[in-house]
Parts: C-alpha cells; sequence; structure tokens
C-alpha cells in the first residue's frame, strides 16, 4: 500500500491518489462482447449453446433449471447455510419493504389532481456472477427487491458449474426470493439473451446485477442500444474508510482486506488523522494478509492501494466525497456525528462493530451499489430500481378552466399552437 | 396516417404498426458528435467558441448569461407570459415537493440498525432546447426538482439566438426556479461542456433534458464514458390515445396533431373500439391540421402514426403497455376505472378535459418523460432524479452478534474468507 500525507501532495498528486485501477474497457473486449451480443441475437439458442461450450466447457441442450435440479440444490445446501440465507432474505426484506415508495394525489388548482402511481416493471432479468466463487447473497439481494416490487416476469442468469449445473446455493436463493425461472448462463452470452430474448430465454425490459468486465460491457451494450434498462454501470469493488486514534487498527486492516480479496483490480483507501493509526494499520494488514487464502489476490489490490494521513476529519470527509466510494466505513468514536457530511457513497458502515461484510450478507441494506464514483449520480438497488414511476393528471371543466389559460400563453411563447388550440377548443366546449 | 384494424394483422403487421419512426442513430451522426466531444475535451473554451460559431453562426467570448442580461430578460418577457410561468412552478412545485422520498431507519434485528439518506447530486447540469421554439417550460420542468432536492451546483445551458442573446423567457424561467447560472450553448458541445468541463463550464455529474439527436447522442457517449450519469435515454416525443364511443372527435383529433407538430418524427397513436370514431377523428385531423402554421411538420409526422381499431378497450391497453407510450390519453367516458391497466407509460391523461398540453406545461406533473418504449423501464423527471439514496448501517456489540453469524456462515459459502474474519475478529473482541 502506498502512504501519502494529503497535505504534501499538490492537485495532481491528489487526482492521481483518487485515481481507480484502469477502468477503461479495453477495445478487445468491447469487439468480442459486440460480436458475442451479435451471435446471440441472430442464432439464438444455437448461439448460446456453442458460446457456453467454448467458455464453461460445457454441452448444454436446455439452460433451464429443471424441477429436479432445483430439489437436487435443496437437498445438497447444508441446512445452516439455508438458514443463514433465510434470516438474511428476512431482513433484506424488512429493510427495502420499509423504503418502498408510495402513489399519491395532489389538487394542484380546483379541479386539476395530479398523481404518482408506481408499477412494477414488467420483465427483469437478473445476474448472479459465479466467477472465482458463486454468489447466493447477490440472488438475494435481486430477488428481494423484485418480489416486493411485483415484477410479474423475472429471471435470472447464473453460470455453470463444469459439470453442467448450477450452483445449489444459487439455486436455493432465487427460490428463497420466488425466483422461479433460472438459466445456466454466465457473461455476456447471458447479458445478451436476457436483453434480446432467445428461443427459450425471455426477453427482459431491465437487467440487474454485477459481473465481470465481459458481462458490465455487454449491459452498457444492450442499453446503449435502448432495449433493455440496467441497473448502473459496474466497475471493480472498492472500499473507503476513515478512521480516528481510537480506531482498532485489527478491525480496519480486516476491511480493507476484505474489499481487497475481491480481485486485483479492488481498491481500498485509508483516511486518517492519526499517523500512529495509519502505521498500525498497515503493520496489521502485512499480518493478516499472510494469512488469506486468497492472499495473492489481495496483494495485487493492495499495491493500487492508498494509505492517506489527512490533517482533520472533516478534510477526510471532503476527500471521501470527492472519491464517492461504493463502501464508506467510519470507524470514528462517534460515526452518526459525522454522518451529515457523507453527501456521496454507495453505503456507510458505522463505528467499530459494522464490518462491511454485514452489508453484504445480512444487515439488510443492499450490496448492489455504485462503483468507480458513479455514487455521485447513482444509487444502490432498491425497490424503486424495480419499479416505474407513472404521472397522471386529471382535469375537470372547472380545472381546465383553472389552468388552460396558463398553457395557452406558454404554448403560444413556444410558438407550438396545436398545444394551445388543443386547449382553447375543449374551454370553448366546456365554457 | 394509417388505418389498421387490430385483429386483422398478423404479429408482423403488429409489430410494424407498433415501431416507432427510425431511431437509428446513423453512423455519421456518432461520429460527429465523437469529434465534438473530443474537441470539446481536449480544447475547452476554445473549441467550444469555434463550434458556436460555425452551427449558431455566432462568436462568443463569454458564455456565461450575465447579470444585464437577466436584467434585460425581465423587462422583455411579457407579463402575462411571466405570470403564467410564475403559476405553472408553482403547481410543479407543490406536485413534486409532496413525492418527495423521505429517509427511513428500520432496526432489521436486536442492536441492528439499517437506515437510507436522501441526498441531493453535487453537481448537476440542465439542458434547455431552443430548437425551432426555446422552451422555457423545459427550464421550469429540470429547475424545479433541483431547486427542490437542493443540488448544491446546478447549472443549465441553452443555445444562443443569432444576436448572441439567450431566449429571455428562458432565463426567467431559469431564474424562478433558482437557477444562477446559464450559458449559451448548445448541441453536443453543451453536453461535453457540462460533463468534462472548460475553464468557463464547470462539470456536472448528472445531465438533464431533452434535446435533438446531437445533443441524445452526446448524452449517450458521455453517460457511456462513466463521465455523467444521464436522466434518460431520447427519442422523439410520441403520445398514444385510447379513445370509446363516447369520446370528441375534436379534441381528440387536436390532441394527436398537438403531438404530431413537434417534429417529423413525432409519433402519434390512436385506438378505438369504435369504427365511427376512428372515422371521425381522421376527418378532423384532416381539418384541423390545414389551419396550424406548423402543419408541414405535422403532415410529415402524421404519415407515420396510426390509427387502429380493436376489438375492446381491454385490448386497446394490452397494445398500449405494450407499446409503452410517453404520453397516454384516455378519452373515456370512465376513465379512472381504466387506470389499473396502465402498466407502462411515462404521463397520463384523463378523460375529456385534460389535453397533454396541460401536463406540458403547468398541471404539476414533469413533462421530462421517457420515449421510444423507455417507459418499460425508466421514469419521467422527479426530485428522486437529482437525489443519491444512500444506505447506512450501524451494529452494536448485541447487533453484531445477533447476525455476525449469519454473516460468517454466507461469506465463508462463497469463497470470501477476508469477510468473514473481518466478522470473526470483531465477535472474539466483542464477546
Amino acid at each position: 500500500m502506498n502512504r501519502l500525507i494529503w497535505s504534501q501532495l499538490d492537485e495532481a498528486a491528489r487526482s492521481a491518489a483518487l485515481t481507480r485501477p484502469v477502468q477503461t474497457v479495453a477495445q478487445q473486449t468491447r469487439d468480442a462482447v459486440a460480436t458475442l451480443i451479435a451471435q446471440v441475437r441472430t442464432q439464438g439458442d444455437a448461439a448460446l449453446r456453442a458460446i457456453t461450450a467454448r467458455f464453461d466447457g460445457v454441452d448444454l441442450q436446455d439452460f433451464e433449471v429443471s424441477d429436479s435440479e432445483f430439489a437436487a440444490a435443496e437437498a445438497t445446501v447444508p441446512a445452516a447455510l439455508r438458514q443463514a440465507m433465510v434470516e438474511a432474505a428476512e431482513r433484506i426484506t424488512r429493510f427495502h419493504k420499509a423504503g418502498m415508495g408510495q402513489g399519491y394525489a395532489v389538487e394542484t388548482a380546483p379541479g386539476v389532481v395530479c398523481e404518482r402511481m408506481l408499477r412494477p416493471i414488467g420483465r427483469v432479468g437478473l445476474y448472479v456472477p459465479a466467477g472465482s466463487a458463486p454468489l447466493p447473497s447477490t440472488a438475494l439481494m435481486l430477488g428481494v427487491p423484485a418480489q416486493l416490487a411485483g415484477c410479474p416476469q423475472v429471471v435470472l442468469c447464473t453460470p455453470p458449474r463444469a459439470d453442467g449445473t448450477a450452483d445449489p446455493a444459487v439455486l436455493v436463493a432465487a427460490r428463497l426470493t420466488g425466483v422461479q425461472r433460472v438459466f445456466k448462463l454466465g457473461g455476456a452470452q447471458a447479458i445478451a439473451a436476457m436483453a434480446y430474448g432467445t428461443g427459450s430465454i425471455p426477453a427482459s425490459d431491465k437487467l440487474f446485477g454485477p459481473g465481470n468486465s465481459f458481462v458490465t460491457e455487454a449491459k452498457q451494450q444492450v442499453a446503449q442500444d435502448g432495449v433493455a434498462a440496467i441497473d448502473m454501470p459496474a466497475g471493480p469493488s472498492e472500499v473507503l474508510v476513515i478512521a480516528d486514534a481510537g480506531a482498532n487498527p485489527a478491525f480496519v486492516a480486516a476491511d480493507l482486506l476484505s474489499q481487497a480479496e475481491h480481485g486485483p483490480d479492488s481498491q481500498v483507501l485509508l483516511l486518517t488523522d492519526d499517523a500512529a493509526m495509519l502505521a498500525a494499520v498497515e503493520a496489521e494488514v502485512e499480518r493478516q494478509v499472510a494469512l488469506l487464502p486468497r492472499q495473492d489476490i489481495a496483494r495485487q489490490a493492495l499495491s493500487a492501494s492508498q494509505l492517506i494521513q489527512v490533517e482533520s476529519l472533516a478534510d477526510a470527509f471532503a476527500i471521501s466525497n470527492r472519491y464517492a466510494p461504493e463502501h464508506l466505513i467510519l470507524a470514528l468514536r462517534e460515526p452518526r456525528d459525522w454522518l451529515g457530511q457523507v453527501q456521496a457513497a454507495g453505503s456507510v458502515f458505522l463505528g467499530d462493530y459494522t464490518p462491511e461484510a454485514l452489508g453484504d450478507y445480512c444487515s439488510g441494506t443492499n450490496h448492489v451499489l455504485p462503483t468507480a464514483g458513479a455514487a455521485r449520480a447513482y444509487s444502490g438497488v432498491s425497490v424503486a430500481s424495480f419499479q416505474n414511476l407513472i404521472s397522471v393528471q386529471s382535469a375537470s371543466a372547472a380545472g381546465l378552466a383553472a389552468i388552460g389559460g396558463c398553457a395557452r400563453i406558454i404554448a403560444s411563447a413556444e410558438g407550438l399552437d396545436a398545444h394551445e388550440r388543443a386547449v382553447a377548443l375543449r374551454m370553448e366546449v366546456a365554457a
């Protein structure tokens, strides 16, 4: 990890310190993804079979998980894991349900009622990665809000394993959230299939979920094509920790490492106003990383990461808001007092006993969050991500009389005569 | 307009009937926009001056509207127009304010509190077109929710007129909503400037507003680059009217025309279960279009538009949901009874006395709405469009004890050991 003293950096060095590891998608990746998408679009299931054979090494005739495979998954998953997922799903449901928006109506003028209705998005597609490891928790994070929104068509894609089956824990998680249709399909081909539809995979209006650079690029391309919306742009995972002198260096180090183990391009940042804390965390990271099975990945991520000494905690929050981290851990004595300073972040963890892993799995918040600075203008997945807001207005003859003149004046100023006449004509008849 | 009987169409003909006029962006447009963006990105204000001279025919040294130009605008705009905009802004404010989300907190387990905070997006850029005519109403529709959200930095770009000034009504509308910084800059160059920033125009985190195909393509390209988020993909405006036998053909025709006059690529659709109504509307359209100053534009739009006879109103709603119109007018005797059938639309207008123009200007709802079928998965602009949702969690030692085991089990199942240890370490210390 790099040790920096913020006050000694010029603007260029500060900017460099906050720059994420390379995010630019290689032209090669873009082209490869475009080719895969075109194949799926034109050749449908045949293309999916060929691509799956090539990349996943399995020949699949049917992509859809059968009832017997679901039953086998239920029999395979350890009871403790199933129970943990049930509990996690309950808390995720409780938190997400409490935040659901409501329709409303307002009389904006006598006889003019404006309303907002909420409707589930009709057809949604969920992607659950299984790269270095399957992520049943992601199935919960996507399936719960889809279920709460009431989306009538929900499909889930997850890569097949070498034996042609899907990860049992992912299947159990999917069923816990009411997802009935799961397809063994990964990568850009899964995104293309859910966007355009094939003989066996229905098309979706919106696609959700994290993934590797191919999945991410495929989501961008289908969104750009206008065929399906996506939840958010995605990038490597990241955490920023703000620690004061009273923080526990072992805890902070453990949090930095739990982010670093995600992948070699993950980024972790520590900001502290205490030089001794910075040194202590660095020593702890060294000690703990050696104990990790995934230490190679973690060490790569750490090499691009920063330990930054700041002059004050207020400076730390200004830097954090500029960086807009996916995860923000406040390892502070009075973290709640500082919450008002947080302007841009995906999810915030308060105090010594709230490791990021709680939010990743089971506190109740969503773990599908904006990365790469997208937290400046995007939010994590919530039930609202699975809903459309539709506005409605209704004017009586009196209502039209009350506001029609206003509409006519502005329409005329904009040179839109037919707009003006559509109002005037009614006002004449209604008068 | 084309007259069709839905029950007589095969699936291919139905699909063709609901296909929007060409939306594919020409490669030439894509390339031209990419070039403009690159110029603005690398050469900043110098590029903006050269491009503005070329496209708008004016040499501007300063793009920012000065205090004296604002004052001149106030003196120029007719009192009736100013008053209409004041009233419109009040109703837009009332409706949008009533729909603002709230933060909340839930104890998801004893000692575990999960929360959601709302924060304004820090830096937003608004685009107000002035192609065939300036659109002060769009300044209201974007400025009001930005102000309600409390965005600390709001800039607005609108194209300069031939004399180098901005449209006075747009300036007055901007100031009515608290927007202080307006730049005379249009097209793709305005989008590039607001996304990347230049010497004189500050960078934004999210860009809003409609525009021509260059503006729309520029928004897509900067969003794809990850430098700024955008409100939604945009396309030509459109309306779908569902009329029953009791509708007023003159009203329906006026509504179809007020959409058609927007541009030659606008699309209008009428669905009715009454053959006589269909014929009557067609005759009325012919009669009314001849009276319009913009009849050339309207006629072009009408040539790609459809009058469709359906067997039942239920069929009409199914077709409408499939099409997902930007504007949906329910020219029905009991429109509210049918509202539950609406699954995907931008904004809905109920009954005979609610012409679309009311929503365009002054009912209170927003007129920046999803087009081109995007209403299947996108919503119109609201205060939420200008806010970030940030989740927060806080566990006490007891809370960690309550749910830490759950997190550890799932982390282990996912092979993420550092996640598991970050929890275990704290549980040991806390115990």
